[in-house]
Order: C-alpha cells, then sequence, then structure tokens
C-alpha cells in the first residue's frame, strides 16, 4: 500500500560493491540466478543501445502529470543509486529531461527507471545518463501534489523497496532484494561460468541435443522423427 | 472537417527563417513555449536517431490503403516544407518509400510525419531524409481513390492547418500555429538561455529543492520528511 | 492444423542460390513482385539495424514458457537456413539467447524470426546473427513439454511451409512460397530494374505526376485544385 | 491551437431539430453522407448497449488527472447538448462519475464522449445517462489546473468545434460541423431511405453482385471463378 | 500464400451433421479436443453474448479499406456456412453491416468471423446474425480492387482451408481441419461426458488436488506447504 | 521477491463483516477512501456486468501456459474469500473454466481476479461466479510446474499481501491492506453519506460550481470567460 506525501531518509541500501558487479552479468542471467522472478515487464524500453547498468534503488511515486518528486528524490540520491519511478495512473507525459539527468548524474546517480515518459533522449544519451522508459514523449509535467519517495512502489509489474539491487541492460529490468543480493550475484557467476564452456561446445557443433542430454527425455515426451516425403 | 478530393496552392506559410530556427530549440522546449498544446501523440516514431528539423506543413489526407495523394502532394512541396500525411482510418500500410523521397527531396522537402507506416527505411536513413510515423511496413500501396492536399488535418492527435511550423525530433513532433510561430520562437529562446544557468548550477551539485525554492510549498503541501529505520 | 510433437526430417528446399539473392531486393520489392500477400505482420521488429537477410525456413512450434524445441531445430539446420517460430498462444519470455545463438550459427543459420521474446540481445547484434521478434525480454524458459519441427505453421500472421524463402530487413519479413521463389526473385529484379531509371527522373526534379501519367486520372477522379486565398 | 484557461459563452449551436433528428439515422449512415470523413477512432467504446443519441457538441480540454474544467463545463451546458471532453496527454484517470452525471442530467445533457477513463459506470447506466469512453477507471482526479470549455478540440482523432453535431452509437461517434448539419441530415435520410429497398430484395435472395450490377466490373477488375476440385 | 483474384467454386465441405453438433461443446472442449491448436488470437470478440455458433468456412481475403468481396462471398454462401474474413493489411474498417447480414442470412450463413471492423452492431444482434470480429468502426469502405474468395487464408493467426469447420463462442474461435472434424466431435463429446460427473464432485466440495490425484506429483516437484506465521 | 513453490497456510485475514461491507461502497469510493492509491490497471475487465464483490484475499502465483496452482488454492479458499491470480510472465491462456469454478464456489469464493486468461465465460456467467481477467481465451493450460499460493504478489500492477481485501466491480479493482481495512470502511461510508447531499443538490440544478465553491479558485487560478462572437 502506498504512503502519500513521506519521503523516507536514510535507507539500507544492498552492499555497493555487490550491487555494482551484478551490471556486468546481465538482466537474464541474473533473473535466472534469482529464480525467474522480480523482472519488470517488457513494455520498458531502453532510449540507448548496449548499455548494462546496475546499482541500488531509489524510489519514487509520481502523480499524473506531475514530476515534483523527481526533485524530491534528488536530494535521497548517493553515487551508486538507481532511481525508478512510477505513477499512481498510467501516464505518457515526459517527466523527465536534462536538466534533472544533470542533477541526478551530479548527485552519482547510474540511470533512471520510469514507469511514464522522459524527453530530451538526444541530449540524455549524449551525457551517458542510461534511461529505461514505457514511453517518450516532450509533454511536460507540473509540480502541484506530492507524492512519495522511497517507499515500497510497484514499478511495471516488479515490487520495489528502497535499497533493492535494480539491473538493466536491453533485454530488461531485473529487481534483486537486498538481502538476496550476494546470494544472487555468487548464483549468477556461477551460471556464467558453467555458460563458458557450453558456449564454445556449441560454437565447435556439438548439439545442445547431446551437450544436455535431451534425446531421452523428449523420446520419453513421445518426439517423433518423420520424413517428409511421408507426409500425407 | 474534411474537404475530399480538394488541393489547395498558394498556401500561406509561416515565415521561413522562423519556421528553420525552432528546429534547433526541440520538440520539448518548443511545446513548453507553446503552452504544452499541439503534440503529437507519442506513438509517433522517428526512423532515425539525433536528427531534429523543422519546416512548414504541407498536409495530405490519404484513402486506406492508397498513397496516390503523395504523389500529388510533392508538387506542391517548396523547399523548407514538412510534409504531414494522415489516413481517414487507421492503417499499417507502406504509404512511403524511397522513391517518393527522392521525389520529396528534390523539391526541398525536409522530412515526413505520417500517421501511417513507411517503408525502405535503412535507403531513407542513407539518404539522410528524415521520417517520423506509426509503422514500418513492407506492405505497399494503391493509387485509386483521392485524398486531399493542403486542407487542415488532424495527424496524431494534433491540428495541423497548411503552412503551420512542425518541429520534429526523437522526443515527438510539435506543432506551432503560423500565427504563433515568431512569439513561439522568442519564447522558447528565453527558456532555453533560462536553462543554460540552471544547468550548470545543477551539474555543480544545487538541489533543484533550493534552485527552485521547493522546500516551502512541499512543507505546505505536507510533505514529511521521516527515517527509514523508524517505518512499522 | 498444427501437428504436435513431430520434427520432419529432409524437407525440401527452395533453391539456394536464388534464396540467398531474393535478400539484396529487400522485403518491399520482394512483396510487391509475389503480389503484395505473404508479408507477417508489422509488429515484428528487428533487434539490429541496416541488415537485410534471406533464406530458408526451418519452422519451429514452440509451447508457452517453453523453448525445448529450439534446440531439436537446431539440429534441423543447414548452412543457409532461417529459422521461423512461433508459440501455441501469445507469449513474451525470452526464447532465445547467445547460446543457441552460437549452435545455430555454427550450424549455418542466417537468422531467426520469432514470434515471442528474445534476450541476450546485445550479444546478438555483436554476433552478427540478426534476429526479428515480437518482444524482447530476459525472461527464461523451460523445457518440458514438446511442439513441432518444420510443420507448416502460421508466424505472425503468415503461412510458412518449411523450405520457403523468408526475406528479411528493417521493413518487415516477407515469405516466398517454394515454388515460386525463382520467379519471384526475376520480378523483384525487374521491378527493382524500373525502379533505377524512376528514380534518377525523380531525383532530378520531374514530378511523379507527370512521370506516371497521373494527372488525367486525377482529373477523371474528380481532384479539384483550388486556391487557398479563395476557401471560405 | 488550444488556448488555456479560456471558456467561450454563447457557442453557436447547431439546429436542435437537426441535432436531434440525425440520432436515428446511426453513426454509419450519417458518416457516409458526410462523405466518410469526421470519425472518432475505434477505440472510444460504449459503456452501454443499443443506445443512439446525438446532440450539439460542448467541448472540453482536461489537464493529465484532472477535471476541474468538467465543473466549469457543466454551467455551459444546455437542453440537448452532449459534452465532449479530452486531456492533453493520454490518461486513464476516471474523470467522471455519478455526481457529475446528475449535474450534467440536471442541465439537459445528452451524453458524455470523453477521450480519458469514468467511473461508477453501473450507475450511469441506470441513470440513463450514456457515456463513451477510452477507458473505464476507478482513479479519481485532483482539481487544481484549468484546461479550457468550448475551444475547438481534437478528441480521439475528430476535430470538434463547439456547436457542432455530435452522433454516437454502438458503431461509433461520428461529428458533423454545424454549418454542414441540415444537408448531412437530408443526405442521410435518403441514403436510409434508398437501403430499405435494397435490405428487402437482399432477404428475398437476390445478390448484391446482380443488386449492383457488380459482375461486370468485377470481370474488367479480372477476378476469376475456378473450380476447387481444378485446385493444383 | 495468397492466390489473388480468384474465387473457387464447389469446395467441399466438413459433414454438416458434424459441423453443426460441434457449436454445443464450445470453442473451449473442441480446442482441447483437437490437442490444443487451431485457435485464433483472443483478440477477436464477439459482438453479442451468450450465443454459440458453428459452420462451414467459406474465406474471403479482403484488400483495405475495399469490402468488394464480401458480396462475390455472398454467393458461394450454402446453407450451415460460416464466412471467415481477413484484410490484406491491419484495417479497423466497417467491412460489414446489415446489407450484408441480410444477403448472408438469406443464404443461409451462420455467422461472421473477420479480422477487420464491423458495424450496424446493434440492427446485427437485432437480427440475431452473430459476429466475432477484431474491431467495430462506422467506418464504409470502397468496392475497387479484387481480393480472393475460397482461397486458404490466416484469420487472427489460424489457418483456415475453405470447408474446415469453425466454431465460435464468447471465449473464442477454433478452426477445425475437414479431415478431422468427426474424430475431433468424438473426442470433444468424450471429454464433456468426462466432465459431468467431474463437475459433480467438485461441487460436493472434492478438491482437485484428490481427485486428479495431484498431491504426490505436486510434492515430486518439490512444492513445500508452509505456515504464514513461520514467514520470516 | 516471489518465493516459488510455497503455499502459505493459515493466513491472517481482514475482519470478515469489514470485508464483505466494503463491495457496496464501489471500488471508485474505496479507492478514493484508500487516498487514491491499490488499485489495478485498467485492463482488467469483468466479463459479467453490473455485479460488485469483495472478500478477502488468496493469492496465486501461476506459471506461463500452466494451471496447476489454481487447484492447490482451491484447498486454501475459505468463505469470503477472493482469489486473485497473476502469472510470472505475460500469458493470454485460459487458466480458468467452469471445473474450478464449480470448486471454488463450492470452497465458498466470491470470485477472481486473474491477470491473464479465462475461458467458459457464459457458463461461469450462469453459475454467477463473478471474474475479472485481462484476456478471454478457449486456450487450456497444462499442469507441470509449481508456482506459489499464499505469497505477496503483484496482480495488475497492484500490490496484494494474503489476507487482504478485493473490491471489484465495473469499474475496476482495488485492493485494500488487511490492517486498513476497518478505517477504510468508516472512510468510505463518510465519504459516500456526503456524496448523497450533493447528489440531491446537483439534481436540483445546483451547479459544482457554487456548491463546491470553485469560482474564486478558479478566477485565481486565472480562468477567463469570454464570447464565442469575440473570438478571432
Amino acid at each position: 500500500m502506498y504512503e502519500l506525501g513521506v519521503v523516507y531518509r536514510n535507507i539500507v541500501r544492498a552492499d555497493r560493491a555487490v550491487a555494482q558487479q551484478l551490471a556486468g552479468l546481465g538482466s537474464a542471467t541474473v533473473h535466472e540466478a534469482l529464480g525467474r522472478v522480480g523482472l519488470m515487464k517488457p513494455y520498458m524500453r531502453p532510449i540507448q543501445q548496449d548499455v548494462q547498468v546496475s546499482g541500488t534503488a531509489v524510489t519514487v511515486l509520481l502523480q499524473p502529470g506531475d514530476n515534483w518528486m523527481m526533485h524530491v528524490a534528488a536530494e535521497q540520491v548517493q553515487p551508486g543509486d538507481i532511481v525508478v519511478a512510477t505513477v499512481t495512473a498510467e501516464c505518457s507525459d515526459g517527466y523527465f529531461g536534462d536538466l534533472l539527468a544533470t542533477s541526478f548524474q551530479a548527485r552519482g546517480a547510474r540511470g533512471l527507471i520510469i514507469e511514464a515518459g522522459v524527453r530530451d533522449t538526444q541530449v540524455l544519451r549524449q551525457m551517458q545518463f542510461p534511461v529505461w522508459s514505457r514511453y517518450v514523449s516532450s509533454k511536460g509535467t507540473i509540480k502541484a501534489t506530492p507524492g512519495s519517495v522511497n517507499i515500497p512502489i510497484v514499478c511495471a509489474g516488479a515490487y520495489v523497496t528502497p535499497g533493492d539491487v535494480v539491473v538493466a541492460d536491453d533485454d530488461g529490468i531485473v529487481v534483486v532484494p537486498r538481502a538476496r543480493a550476494a546470494q544472487t550475484l555468487e548464483a549468477a557467476r556461477q551460471r556464467e561460468a558453467r555458460e563458458g564452456a557450453k558456449r564454445d561446445q556449441l560454437a565447435s557443433g556439438v548439439l545442445g541435443l547431446d551437450m544436455y542430454g535431451m534425446r531421452e527425455p523428449l523420446a520419453a515426451a513421445g518426439l517423433q522423427y518423420l520424413d517428409w516425403q511421408d507426409r500425407g
């Protein structure tokens, strides 16, 4: 349940070293390491390409057409944070542009995840401030009604508690609960290590059918091989 | 109300110098300078990245699956124009490709805004002919039923009168009425000038909360600061 | 009607030389040469830009959230094939990533068309393995329920028989039936040859209205030219 | 171009008798009589079934998440009006419920067309106050920022001038410019009269192919009749 | 692959008695009996409620914004047929209204499935002519370009050969290949017979967990029962 | 964060009397009483009309195309519960039909909220078992992979803890946290009481402008009244 008109200070962040090392593993591997949960909906899209980031979440709950809380959030940002914002209703307005990005970047933010619109996207790319959003829109916003900062929120279908780790890249955005960040990093690394050997085998022409031992279970599941010429 | 089967010649265009100078200010700033109106819907997307254009509108009303009027429009194009096209119904067909772009470019058109589909997008990018569209589709069209050229149209939710200024970039597309072009350019420039100073302050670490004097109105609006550890 | 749990071997592929030469003509020209049919829906989008490929179809029918059949399909791939996959229901999961791409590439596949999600998109671009998909998503899949390989399928609204030619680029994806591949290549080449001369004329400022002889039929269809100043 | 913060009084309405008689002809027939223009996009849907209304437009431009102008509009409503409202950005909030409907109905409004959300839909049906909207949502709105009343607006892709006639039913919503209301009513009636005779013929088993004399033009257009058994 | 400009006569229809008896079993049961394939996409929606129909398919391929082939199709309709229509591109126009419905009904058609728009929906319900469509729209169409009748088509993701059985109700639309109609009817009946006994047990309070013997496989799959009070 | 493969028993439910009394107040009033938070996204739609229910949440996390957990959930249902289900990925399959509804109803469930598809909708209406879903689809599901029952979930953008109160009607679905159920009921009742008096005034022709004292703040916000005839 959302508390409105509240800013929480002194949130407890996941370990910074752990949070930063998750970026390089990518959202797909981290998502698998978490047990295939915690993913935001695929309508969230990056405004840039080939960028991977991770950081600790500062959360923002916004009102429709009103970005006042983004300025409030800036003060709560610490180096290594990623701002994660949502709105109390569907809204495509451009809540964030180059001025706010300048402020966030000055505070040490590593990026923005927002279930709404952003603008000044060309400048944001030039500034190398990565953003994932639902919309891109020139439409500006007002500053009239308080929302909240650093309360637990639902963003694009994922539950985010302030201080959780957020991992974002071209494939999507995954939220790692603070308490599970270290073990998820370890599991993701192991997964990646295993994948290297598999990749070499597959590149040499070995089939996944053989490498994973799938032929027997496929036969048991009833898969039949037929010849196209014998098809009726 | 749409008149069908009509081409208006000798439309009255906004001042060319004004029209061209609006491009550099960007759709977001121009939209703010206009009072936050005149924006097309955010489902209109560029086929290229990092391009800003502006120009005077030549409008086209098309029939579903029929691009005949695009050829009629080419004759009405003058250097500095942007063609703005819509269809009498939702249609994803590819109404525009490299041949029409060659013709438009030869006439001096600066770009195309179309609430429908386009094709040959790779070639269009190579030609540096910028396009914003709702769809990309290889599907071709016929030439059988007249629409209109240079009548007032609604394109992606915005009302466009021939001769209005259109400003388009990665953030969206804004329509500036001819009669307000000069004052909007002036307002946008002032806005941009103010933003430069703000950007410097924010980059130095000053918070928007202080720079904009938001702390008092936020307190008046009831915003409370609490400590995360004290949360129940 | 879909047969489930079946893999057809020894499918009959379109002539390889024909299949490969269709890529350079592009999906729009090939689609026209086919008589404006055979196009997939425009919601299928490339994960890369400015890439044109063509090849012979190896088809895959997948179950929701289950990519088991992708591994089965890898064995059926021959150099010059493009894998075309769909799911028995709408599903945005990431069915395909860098490991499967490594395997497909090792087998000689030229790309993947999938009416579902993919992941590891940054790596896929680095590998230069082209993909067209409906979604991008980090969400992984299980391997539990057989689908089929090399049965006729409907993918994004197009009917695909194994061995058909698939032509894909930034504009979309078109399916050329095996039996019509050679004549379609010929028709597409003729079309392209004609377009070269037209492009030159249009670039020199000749209007399509004159080049195509449209003025008379437009007048016959009732198109009227009026002066803007005379508008009520 | 939208003027913000303005209410126009004493708008010029289409003739009331004409406006009311258009309802019975239905949106499809009126749309044809207008020359197939003036239709709102098909995402506008009624909250009730089997209701046809028409009336003169009182227009409203709303701000995102803010329904203040609906109260301002109530005062401008006269018996026989239909309120037509849009928002400066996409917004799914519930801008209108049973209290506003009570007020509108007391003023003589015949219905509401809104490119946004509404709520209390069960009660609205019980009150027999017809509504067409883009969304249904329980989400309430604030009253903080002025929009406008009785300016020309774009609603769901249609241009609406205050005083125009709006015809709405289960098929959609069509806007008839005030100046063309009488001639459109006449054309629609003639069209309907012709349809009665056609309906009788078709009901008796006469084919449209014969009734409309289509066989010859179809043959001229190249249509071929083949026998299924002769298909390859 | 679509053949354009062709009408096939004397198609081979599934057995009429079989076709008619499938209606009562419903699309969900028939879909299961077919092995969970053959379903149209869920964006196809009925314009009426609580109606189940089945019949043999007469197929129509339409051009965008052009319903000429619907009149051609009427002649091919025989009592017990359902017309299944699609367009060569996405199109929301109203291709079908009360006049065509009168003609189809006079010919014995049992309904219409169309991946496009329809209009006159209130009258269609009064006529008890059932329709499933993707859109509802007042927008009319022209009659200018031939498509085809009774060729195999893809409609809403399903492959339909003329003469196949179509089963439609509030849950969706399933296509049963002619050659499998009888066996599918038998399988669907058996499935339904089994469901009656299950329904009685479940209504008496027996759990599916016990009735289907799921407790053991769930435990084997690792499902754990915990007490909420013991949750951390 | 989702725990997979877990069923929590003995959840703590909101007071039953409070939970049941919230239904009659409706989702819009309850949502306002909660401070305009806790609402599910408006893409959730009822399969029936004019039904209001409320109850305590039993939550279900499902796997794509797999409804095994619905049977597990049935055992956890107590009279007065509403089952609230979501899937780990977007899925339109029909997870729920008349057999499961029979079981849920026998256990005392008051309805189902599911961010996925349902089927047998005609029968569900006849059974008077209310359902809100994102999709309707005949497509069946398998029973192969465990999800969870009675863990906190995100359903259609709302965070739901087992035992929370869910209020659903034609306008949408709102989730009331267990700890706030009683105070929300009280606030909603007061709100409704106030609305009765307002409704009477508005029905008598009093304007909201006067009843709410809006004229002064509107003037302060700069709203201007002009005469249409004086418009340029």
